[in-house]
């Protein structure tokens, strides 16, 4: 199926795309059902970028960034581009020119299971990656993975069009016909957080807060003076 | 053993404590003879903070927060909250909300041998962490593990009240009973680094401010001269 | 042949070491023909610095950090030092002393396969390294490795007076006679590479500005609608 | 999505899953293209097995392998059992005795992203298992993942009833769609390979066998003897 | 505290340290509550050995191996030598020679959170070892470790006369207090895996033999036929 | 340099090379000043075997094995074969096809810094290989490397005509001009050890075979018995 290129494939509607900018990684994975999130292998090349997009999806061979350039012409105002090698070869597949050329296009950042380079040039631009490796090592050109199909990145499945959000905490994808959904739910989780940050503030502590006292209870809790444990320590 | 909170544990004195935040990680390990740093695989989210407290121990199950939210009611004004899962298991066990209720009882800040979450909010805040991992992975809440029982943590026992110090160079652990004599081992090596420094700045070599070049003789050192070497290989 | 200390090697010229500092590591990487890149395990304690300098390289026995102190009275101006134990264990060799030292001697930076620390004091105090670990875990003093003999650091082998290059992208060696050759094919690449970015940031994309379309019909691409795609995929 | 147990998916075709067990997992991962080869992290917990199987798919909460238990329920002569945590967390999902109720019902064998124990008694019972690690710790019970849906493992995209085929070299997964054109490719290449064994065996080497000087030639080979070579480097 | 050799530290009761061999580490581990398994990145040099012993503690300096030899001097019939580094530091510490001192005197096993060599020999004498790294570096001697105090490593705390489990899965502690209590439990524990076994070999499944369904309703498990399944994702 | 293949290297002397077999990596590594193993994450693939041979090296361009093809026909009799990727990236670079081409020209093993497969062909044919990793994940061929230049693999610098020594511990190498230095001092050490393996068998231990308790009074040993320790820590 290499040098399979779909184009036009759907994409999760702009508005909301935008609106999950405003939840952190965190927040979206819990209001999801603890679902989605990347492996913590990915981190930000740069920190403190929040973006979110509608993925467009692309493989590369091991060690080969042309299907990237292929990509290119796929994206659009809004994207992220999320790219996995079929093996596992931690090159730099992206560097400041890939991202210049997806800036002047509105892609939003890059999510890829390898290598990119030229990290210092792509903070100056401001242009947000998440990787695996960073790495000078330069790649080939000449085989070709695919674009927009169903991908297997860091632990999860990732169809294009879904979105996906990333910030210092990692990347979470959320299934395109599940966004709306999870937008909401993510607005209500950020809420009532910010409720109970507030009492934790003010003194207040999760048990209370919370109401974990009784599960506590259930769960065997016990309450020891240090002085009482050292003599059932030495009995 | 499981669900097991030792209240009232002895701490350290609170002056003892504060005063060893004027040592640096490095310094304080070698001035217990090089004993008691932490594995290196416990790294700051965010660099630039130096802290010192009193350990309150923790152990949590694998991918359950709970004992945490115990642990935060033992805690008080200069405590350092120290964290292990009784089993591997890089999760996202802590976040702001958590870093929140901490903040405002005083701690200092979490030593964790494993992952946590909302790394950008903790660094806004200015809520020093130590951990193995970032990870927005959201965990469960219904088992307990301990709070101010001795603890393995990164290679090294942890016991409640022992001294807590860290910065960008990593954790280092001094136990309660040797604390006094440490800090002032502290304090005496640092004044000879300060000296030595300004010797080394004013363009005097480590051979000669340490008198080495007797060792070295012993130790079996051989100068030859470039054009000598290259005859010796080509022989 | 432990304790060899090779006195007055060669050198790169000057003036080509010091013209390095402009080019990137990726671009000097690409200039050579794709190779010399060390791996990149190796990555700057603190970020920002771009460097060039004259290999001074460096085997310490593991956990002892004596050759270093040897070493310094070997470096000069324009120098970088290049340091690799004998065996892997990555404690802390070097801290804020030695970088005092070696920046009172014009020395550029330091690269280690193996762990440094004190690093909050070498950012203040600008002096780059590029390690494979953060330690502050101390070494000791009395077994000797070499000065200036050929190393295999990180994948790579470094001779004494080779060019170090090293940025946020990692570390690139370049073999002294070769220099002046590498930093004119850098010069060239970096220019080339400013003419694309021009034409990337106006909107042009790759497939493009490289004339890749026959490459990639060699390649066997195809282009299908998403539609159509899914009915390939339910057939 | 958390609890949901598809029952009577579609499996390959028996004769199909079957004969895959004649061919080693290098040779069907080349005979569809180089594709489905999962991650190399995936290794046998005893060696000399291969198998072939139709996947049943399992995902489990981290530290709970409730599901496995009542993936058992749905797996049937011929199957194997293909299993990821939800997040990343090794401990011991399965052992002995899941494997001698799995071997009773007829499973070929267990593919797991994560760890396994009771590893000699796996192996006396002649129950293969690939799997990411070996650990004796112990899950719990009580959260649910799903059976039988599509899941992500080892840098893969696993559907219910696709064919499994593993052995030492690791695991591969063939579409279900696929699995007779794969099937035939793979006994064509496995035929090939045979006769190209034969010539390498009496002597004939693959430059000849494949043709590959005249690739050689554009690609620039070179051949210097060792004295030339040792004139040029010293120039 | 370096070079302190605890003399004639308790040990566990020869009969129970000898009636644990009987039972693997998985159940030994169960069976304490899920507490005490060392990590997993311990693993046989050769597989298919389990022992128990009691505990004689060892700290070695980074790479030296001195303290082991003291150490011989300190161990019995029934001892096991449990030797950790007090920095991290992967050479080889324990080869032939030391083990056919210890095989000498009766002791049987070595666990090391480190790196040993001779590991065909190992094998042809059957003496058992846990290691984290197999590496024929050699040692230094020199400098002093500890022998018989609590030691830290792979995750738990380690008293001199505490009891070590090992097989294939990997290496268990329980505490020498504890140990006929443990040691009890194991027995319950195998008779009753006993029992399920059977019935597993049999046909039933562990969501009969051990009563699950109850708690699957309560999790919410939801069986859906593969063609409705199919139907709620298109929808 | 790439695709250059150098011709009619220096070899070792076959019967210096033949007569390393009869020492292990471990004795062969001490007795030349502990120098020269590679690093321990090259493995066998299958236990058991122990070989020596000239070195024939050789790199590869990253997933890609067209230069291994090529260095087949420079081996012969007593050779070794060692490769190492131009860029990290563990696919699966030979199988069982090129081993039996080389099997059939007396090269004796394979030390490679990368992936290998058909590994159980490889052990029913009883050739010996030590790879960083097993992957099914075939290469490419397009891309050359070098044949017989200088090379950095695993930590060390490899010329072509070196001593390769290897068995289960490990890979080491001996430079060409210093081989039957190496191999003499070889005789002496296992000569000696067989003498003081047979002290240990008969009871003695290391203290008094080595003579050792001297450099322990120096280094400051200190026997104290478990009671008065415990008075001590209880103070």
């Amino acid at each position: 199926m290499s040098g399979l290129v779909v184009t036009n494939p759907p994409r999760t509607e702009r508005g909301v795309v935008d609106a999950f900018a405003a939840y952190g990684v965190a927040t979206v994975h819990e209001a999801q059902g603890r679902t989605g999130l990347l492996g913590s292998h990915l981190s930000p090349v740069w920190s403190g970028a929040r973006i979110s997009g509608s993925a467009v999806t692309v493989t590369v061979a091991p060690g080969d960034n042309t299907t990237i350039g292929v990509a290119v012409e796929q994206c659009g105002e809004g994207d992220v581009l999320v790219v996995v090698p079929t093996a596992p070869c931690d090159m730099g597949y992206f560097g400041d020119l890939l991202a210049t050329s997806l800036q002047a296009r509105g892609v939003r950042g890059l999510v890829i299971e390898a290598g990119v380079r030229d990290v210092a040039d792509l903070q100056e631009m401001g242009f947000p990656v998440w990787s695996k490796a960073v790495s000078a090592e330069g790649t080939t050109k000449g085989t070709l993975g695919d674009v927009n199909v169903p991908i297997s990145i860091a632990g999860r499945i990732v169809e294009p069009g879904d979105v996906i959000v990333a910030d210092d905490d990692g990347v979470v994808v959320v299934p395109r016909l599940k966004a709306a959904d999870v937008l909401a739910a993510s607005k209500a989780r950020e809420e009532k957080e910010a409720r109970s940050r507030a009492r934790y503030a003010a003194g207040e502590i999760a048990l209370d807060v919370n109401d974990m006292r009784p599960l506590l209870e259930r769960a065997g809790i016990r309450y020891v003076d240090y002085e009482d444990y050292l003599k059932e320590q030495n009995r």
